[in-house]
């Protein structure tokens, strides 16, 4: 058999240090994992800063990053690699995850329970002491170096019985839990990422605590650090609180016409 | 490897001022949305120009516009590109998001609700700080340019359980709810379309009027801004108003025998 | 990157008037929209005469006409196009609706409910003002020629939930309603092309009456004037009318065993 | 574009006369509906001779017959044609139903409510008065010769729901309903196809009749001539007469055991 | 058109007897099914000797077997074939039915209800007195040779409504029951078979009634005669009687615990 | 034809005995199934040691391993192989279950309820006295060498009733079930697994144990040995008891808030 190339991306390591501030003890637990060689999963709600988390965390470890978002239409195929014909000769393409584990990357797997059964199973013989990936059509297979650490997240808040994770998978890893930071912490991220004033900031908290505590009444999620975020920097621009507010927290929360009002007058409240 | 050419369009900017009358401030959130890199989502109902204003928004800032009508079939793939065997070579062709990213255009998709899943989750890295597209067939990741700008639209309305947008989407993106302009707005704009008098364009908004009242107690959704367009251009051309308020109008909006009678009958007393 | 071929098959005009009886002011209408650029709608019940009004109006506006029977699995692909391989070569091959745009044909989508839900999208950039169609495969943008008209079918006594046509896409077109026509004009038809007598050809419209009467009240739908041209052949052909009306009619609108002898017994007591 | 050649079989005429024996007046309505090229549609219970008759019908009208059983994944593909790649060339193979129309040939479509719906709408314009099949994937619109006729069955005791074919449909067709012959032709049926005696075939009928009582008490349906035709085989063969009637008759109509016992002693009772 | 190189295997007889015991007169049966050119439906239990009395009958009539377990993706072109491309040619490779056809062998379609529906129709016109299997795609019409025979077989007490046998399709068959031998034969084959002692055998066989009386009490199906003979197996190597019988009926039956449990305690009762 | 090159990859044979401990007969019991060439089904709880049982088994037989994780996308053709185009030549790759029965290796299918029915079908004919593997694609019948061995295993309490074993496939194998360890071995593995000390792995199981007393109220597993070697881990790296507890265990088992907090305060009370 003629030798079939193999297509493996070179990863670069972050060279700047991305902004992120500890909100309790993950980043040892984080460190002590990767020590151990042990699969990470992170939980919490959307925008609230894990994707941010673990930038900053292989950066610290000195790893490249491979981050891919799941989808339902997300296959094996899709994470480990296919065979492409080039030119006329049949080249094997790694998928991110064989690229991340040939590396001894970070692979990043957000929102997993989005993807398929398939894509979940692919990764339990990484997930586990044997730490190898089996790439079934090259009938290789890849053991990682110890530098590669695999990392999936979800948010339990959404999670269906339709897709749920396994307990064959969830078994595999050390699991931290996050949530949004608490007032003072978020107000100064707010105000770092946004160049908005303290007293600004801190008013944008308030109201998005306030969404927050309409979870389960009304509200499917409250306003993530990133919604304060975006109506800060629309603010900055020249855009009045409230309409700002309306249009980068109320209105991306919700539809319902009830609710926006409700949310809006909030906002009034405060600014 | 050998190379693969890459086959990506030049996009050109709209060089006539679309017709558009503001009918709030959705002109400056929407200036201020691009220049803070913010991607913006538009909600409204059918018909009532959010296509028109993401035109008049790329000529105003002298963007190329990529618009993309959203379907059940949709793929990341159709949107992110894929490879083709041209004369025994494989090219790989953009798709028009991956264009619309690489000439820092103005990507629309329209009724992104009805997408698959997966296109969803391929835009999230371009609706985030972050800001690039990875297209993991090339194992490439496009840095968007300052200019580039993500619009999604959808109607709340029509939204079901099965197609509504995850707030790990929506919580990246402005939010801008659209409605139909006022009466003597809509007048002039379907006056404006079509030249017809302004009394008979009253006549017709009045009609269009009526009909949204009937929103939720039998028809679906009130007659748009379109349709005056529509019923206003038979008229010119001859049609009698009742005739041409009934084939552009009444037929349009309902199949229901009832409600079609009713929707006639509105029409008969106005005109 | 090489040129790809581009296929398009030349559409001609039909050259011979085809027999149209109009019921009510549908020609004046349907030329007006096609004057405005408007695309249109036809609802009405199966065999009653839509597919012989628009190639009709085809021959009537001398534009060609390219009809496609909708189904569950016509994709966007079948209507616009795909790439073949032949000899060697990559072609690309226009679909009928492309193949219409490009020579400012008639394109008329029979039965288009039944379509997947992408060939409805697919339609949206040529039923608005922008009247163009987006070839994304090629990244073309083709821009419909004056003479070019969308015309849709469907019958809306048979629309299921699943399939409707949604607000989005109804509010395009110019809406047309038919229906079976009168007695006398049906006579007319049915002798005229059958060649039948006045008399026998009036039986069967009285016949046919009585069908559409049990419409709902055990028949899903009455015996359509294409029926009645079908007995009127096998008469003139010498199959006694008892026998051909229980053939061409009777079996041909159900299969339950007490409408079919209700309905035989109906066509014994009028001949 | 090179020529792309095209492969459509030769298709001959039966040269020897099946055996069939009128039930009824569907041999003279079979030959009026082909003078008048309107399409037929046969409805009946299985194994009670709708293949045959199509058979002795193409042999009286001298037309060559091309039989396809339709089933749940039968395509509109599979019946129109593909392009294969043979030799590195592009060929195009006609699909059973183009290959009927080019021949002028009788195209039986068998169980036709079992195929996907794309197939049902790929035969209408064939069954209505334009006679064409588009072949759309060749641009090519095939005119049906004047001996070409279209045939389609079903068994209406089976339609469920899901599978029942729409008025859309079956307002094109001449229909015919079919039954099992009367018992004195019926024995002379299985006499003749299987050498048995005239006594021990009438048996066999007297038998059938009983199981086609149970038909809605207990049996899905009662047994048809084609098992009487099995039985006799077996029994002419040295198989006793009540053993052939467990293996042929009664274990072939049910799996439900006090059935099979009550069918069972049925035959003992006549043997 | 070039001609495609048609790949068929050479079929092979059996040259071995099968052990098989007759437990009725299905072996006369069979051979007059075969004789008369009739195909044969197998119904029975899991594990009760189906597929070994083929492999019997095939060895006694000299007749190559083919055999197919059939499965819920098991498509008609599995059976009939499918075009390869081998260096650069296209070639014909026969599905296992269709080589069993040419080579007038005995195809046995193993659990045939699991099969998709368009395997079922496929069978058809093999399975009446056409005898020939349409390769649609070659547009080839094979006639089975004398030799031919088609079985198949499905266990009836695991029919679903989903997955019944249409009645079009077992109205074509002679069929047979089979059942477990009785307790006296089914002692001497597990004795022939495993080696051990009569005195044990006769005790498993005792211990699967036992189980079989079970039946819808708790468990789905009784030990079959499969499973007496791994028991046996195991104790001849020196596993004790209780272990084997949990490892290798009990645990090989059911996963319920209380079940379990009293399965244990039958076995522990009888050895 | 032209020779097709096959591709079907050495197999080594595991040269460091794996870490594993009885818990009963399982050793001789499998050890006597691979003499007499009966395939094994692995019954138990996720993480409670039968892959590694496995990797043991195949050590001291002397057997290569072939793992596959089953899947919901795994195919037949994924596990018995595929053409690939390889430099414009086919050429046949092995799927690992034709690869380990040509190298008489041990094949083990962990959780194979998960794959596609098609999987189950395709092992039937090695799993029963025929031991043969049919490549229908190459129209080859892989004889079995005795060396061959078939290994299966599922989570009985995990299986739906859309992913049950069939009778007809559990009635192939030889099973046993799996538990947890007793908690003397079990805190000797914890032990021997992270160098911990004997009282803290002594108080890992005791922690363990009161989870597993919680499976059916609250938690749907409780934790696994795997779990307690994690955690151990932590410790051992620094992390104090209680928050490596809370990451490797109380996280990993469940998102319930109560239920978290119930699972904290257990460990809090042990540490």
């Amino acid at each position: 058999m003629q030798d079939v190339e193999l297509i493996s991306p070179q990863l670069a390591i972050l060279d700047e240090e991305p902004y992120y501030h500890a909100v309790g003890d993950e980043v040892p637990l984080f460190e002590s994992a990767w020590r151990n060689r042990l699969p990470v999963l992170l939980k919490g709600p959307t925008g609230c800063g894990k994707t941010r988390f673990v930038e900053y965390m292989a950066w610290k470890l000195k790893r490249p990053l491979v981050t891919v978002a799941c989808h339902d239409d997300l296959t094996a195929a899709d994470l480990v690699g296919r065979y492409l014909i080039v030119g006329g000769q049949t080249v094997w393409m790694d998928g991110p995850l064989a690229a991340a584990v040939r590396a001894g990357a970070i692979c990043y797997l957000d929102e997993v329970v989005e993807a398929r059964k398939d894509t979940m199973v692919v990764i339990h013989p990484l997930a586990d002491s044997r730490r190898v990936l089996p790439i079934e059509k090259r009938g290789e297979l890849v053991h990682a170096p110890a530098g590669f650490m695999l990392v999936i997240s979800y948010n339990p808040g959404y999670q269906s019985v339709l897709k749920e994770l396994k307990q064959s998978t969830r078994q595999r890893f050390v699991a931290f839990e996050f949530d949004y930071p608490d007032a003072e912490l978020e107000a100064a991220i707010v105000s770092r990422e946004t160049g908005i004033g303290a007293d600004v900031a801190a008013k944008l908290v308030k109201f998005a605590a306030m969404t927050r505590n309409l979870k389960g009444s009304g509200l499917d999620e409250g306003a993530s650090t990133r919604l304060l975020v975006h109506a800060g920097k629309l603010i900055v621009d020249g855009v009045p609180p409230v309409a700002a507010c309306r249009a980068a927290i109320a209105q991306a929360v919700t539809d319902e016409p009830e609710m926006l009002a409700a949310v809006h007058e909030m906002s009034s409240s405060i600014f």
